[in-house]
């Protein structure tokens, strides 16, 4: 069974245990791990790790491809091993240690991380722990159910550590596509011209007397989070999708519309299983993380094809999926990040980008990171990357949080992670704002009317028509434009005392 | 003479005035004019529309490549001729009605215009106003001194009207290399791998039928209204270029550099101006408008070769230049703003973007186009194209304007249009802040020691201080974010009262 796996006798050599693994491990390294939307990320090396520096403290700088499942990021928090985080996480443990100024957190567009590492505008990987369904013949490494920036951080660094999980199905070999833009200046065009494009090899090669040791695991990925759809996002979709038809009968869209991206998390999953009932067909995806919406609409005859850079599923889609994943696998590719993100890409295939806010403003620009425009929820992660370069730039959010306490749409945004140049269409489950074309004033008139929670609408109106007094492109009472999330640290609600 | 400039005969017939050309433009139309950073505008017919609006109202919406010289913009605003004007102005006329709330002005990445034209995500061009130098023998539209959105307006426009400007030097023909990225979903990558790469032809391939008027013009490019540089332009010049030479010192650059882009201005062109006396060498630019600097660096030999959408040049460069043109033609491309501007290739090729900030903040978020966070000042033209998807983010400015009663660095910008993501490098004439791979509290730390005017760094500094006890990934006194912007809208300077 190990000799299925370790395909490259050599290495068989090299089998250690996880302390031994972790041993090369040093304090103060730069250290790249697998893992993206806590899928596939290296579980034995950093639990490992983490034992170890409880009794002899290090600290390293760790790099994935973005968040960390099975309760990793709060592990190594909790054990002080991370000095420095980047470029995306999720987990509420770290989150605490970075707010609370313990973890320096770089908050990064998922597509630069190793563009960055590549032309060391960063320190570079001392060493990649990667996790694996197999090792190659020729010593290639074959991920498991995410690419994320393991082939670059593999690339670069002077050691590997392969962790092969025996409990990922040995089908997941054949998924990958890895291609690594060449280096400039003889960069050549990325050959990805369709979702289906297959541009380079089904693993990541690199010389295998690399890797330092191979740790085997049997431990499963952790579950997606997600919750089932509730009145508010099933209002959110039929918004969204009610908008594509009259696209289409417009004749800018057909039913195939463009190629699909969707963020990770509840609302976005949601959209996308909206699609279910829709007359859209032969859709296809070219995205991050591939949720249980992804399979449903296989599963439902709407979906031809998806491109990710992970699968991540709930506790009950990933029963019924893993053992057909053959059965999918013809529709299915996983590919780096900086592939599945690539500017390149996203604008050459026209993505339909939709992604989720923290909150918006009034002129269409999006917060989806800061809470009270200071603490940080878990990261711009791929959104940036998408909501630039795509055809249709898309933010979803319900109206208001915290039993209405507090509302998403605001008069100025506390912290901006896209800006009113980024956002084409904003919607919540009240309605749709269709900002394409329109000057600030034009969108808050549309935004008000048709996004905002009934009981912070005429509020809205109301700075609106003061601030406009003061004229302006963009019209604002500068002194009064936070006094919302103000409230919010005083008082506790945005709703009028 | 005319002759040699309407090489398609049949086109001699369609020889008209401004006025009578103008006559096809109605109340209600959208019209794609040429014209970027000042160049290669239509001239006669604008000002023949204005003129016939002061008798005969209309408004109409008005897209160009960029800013318009020849006061247009201004004369077509007192003309309440513009109801619509995108995606870029620089006119103070303009301006004021702008902000005003009389034109509604939609501010766009430069390179999005003509993408969210092809798709009709916004309404259609009816007519297209374009400058030529000369129509070919098949028809073909070459342009003058800009390319712009020229060559996508007349594509998609059912009516075309050609402004033949005779002062404009024949020589111009040969300069340009006009490529259209093929329709989705069937685009190939564009083939552009170097600056020098000529992908397209050098002229715009329409049907000549669509040409409904041919006006014979004289007037020239308004001169750019740069200013020398001064001792504080010399040192952020000296800041930035001082940081590159240790960027190859340190072995991540070489003496050549990455391809470079610089905006439009006096202070990136003072920048640019800077390279001369460096060791850099055999540099090349790939960028929008091609300004003074870019010949004083041929002149000088540091330069080989420059692509852009534009030149712009002062009075007296023009006189230098334009006689010389066949001289520097081997070493120039103009393309298309999409082609310029363009995300795929932007990445590609690796570009150092230098651009211009109104303000920053201590965390990097960078404001470009709204002054007090209201008034619109030129908007963001190409550099979130650039700063986006750029190998390298530079933004410069000042420390302070106005006499030193406004600080460039506040505690938080009073409108983004580049976040914290998408900044790498700050520079003033203080110093220079380097924020790749730190964390927010880290980079107000460099940015307040490096680029902050001294009669401001204590404020900045108490403000992080007292932020920083509330915690947070990006510490904030919400209640007190913009009270710099307040006191300068009630007193008149961010000085202590």
């Amino acid at each position: 069974m190990l000799r299925d796996r370790i395909r490259y006798r050599p290495l068989m050599d090299k089998l250690a245990s996880a302390d031994e693994a972790a041993a090369y491990i040093k304090d103060g390294m730069t250290v790249g791990m697998s893992g993206f939307t806590r899928a596939g990320e290296a579980k034995a090396v950093p639990l490992a790790l983490a034992e170890r520096a409880r009794k002899d403290p290090l600290k390293i700088t760790l790099l994935t491809g973005a968040s960390l499942g099975n309760d990793l990021d709060k592990t190594l928090a909790e054990a002080h091993v991370l000095a420095r985080r980047m470029p995306f996480q999720s987990d509420p443990g770290l989150r605490k240690a970075i707010n609370a100024g313990e973890v320096m957190f770089i908050d990064q567009h998922l597509s630069e991380t190793v563009e960055q590492l590549r032309t060391r505008q960063i320190k570079p990987v001392d060493i990649a722990v990667i996790e694996a369904v197999a090792i190659t013949e020729h010593g290639g490494i074959v991920p498991t159910t995410s690419v994320g920036n393991s082939a670059s951080f593999a690339i670069l660094a002077d050691k590997v550590i392969v962790e092969l999980n025996m409990s990922q199905p040995i089908t997941l070999e054949g998924l990958h596509d890895i291609y690594i833009p060449s280096r400039r200046p003889a960069r050549m065009p990325i050959p990805v011209v369709t979702p289906e494009s297959r541009v380079g090899l089904p693993y990541i090669s690199i010389p295998p007397e690399k890797i330092v040791a191979v740790v085997v695991s049997e431990k499963h990925d952790s579950s997606a989070s997600i919750l089932p759809p509730d009145d508010e996002t099933r209002a959110i979709a039929g918004n969204l999708t009610d908008f594509l038809r009259n696209e289409v009968k417009q004749g800018r869209l057909g039913y195939e519309l463009q190629p699909l991206q969707a963020g990770i998390g509840t609302i976005a999953n949601s959209v996308l299983h909206g699609f279910i009932d829709t007359p859209f067909h032969d859709l296809k995806m070219y995205s991050e993380v591939l949720q249980d919406s992804t399979f449903e609409l296989f599963d439902a005859g709407k979906l031809t094809f998806a491109s990710g850079s992970s699968i991540t599923l709930s506790a009950d889609m990933y029963q019924k999926v893993l053992p057909r994943l053959a059965e999918y696998k013809h529709q299915l590719i996983l590919r780096p990040q900086e592939i599945s993100n690539h500017p390149e890409v996203i604008r050459r295939l026209g993505l339909i980008c939709i992604n989720t806010a923290l909150e918006f403003d009034i002129y269409g620009n999006v917060n989806s990171t800061h809470v009270g425009g200071t603490h940080m929820m878990n990261g711009i992660g791929g959104s940036g990357d998408f909501a630039r370069n795509g055809f249709m730039s898309i933010f979803v959010t319900k109206s208001v949080a915290k039993n209405g306490s507090i509302s998403s749409v605001v008069p100025m945004v506390s912290h901006v992670d896209h800006t009113e140049h980024d956002v084409d269409i904003l919607v919540t489950e009240i309605g749709l704002a269709d900002l394409r074309g329109l000057a600030p004033r034009e969108r808050s008139a549309v935004i008000i009317a048709n996004c905002v929670h009934p009981d912070y609408r005429d509020a809205l109106q109301d700075y609106v028509d003061r601030a406009t007094v003061r004229g302006g492109q963009t019209p604002h009472l500068i002194e009064e434009a936070f006094s919302w999330h103000d409230a919010v640290r005083t008082r506790g609600t945005m709703r009028p005392a």
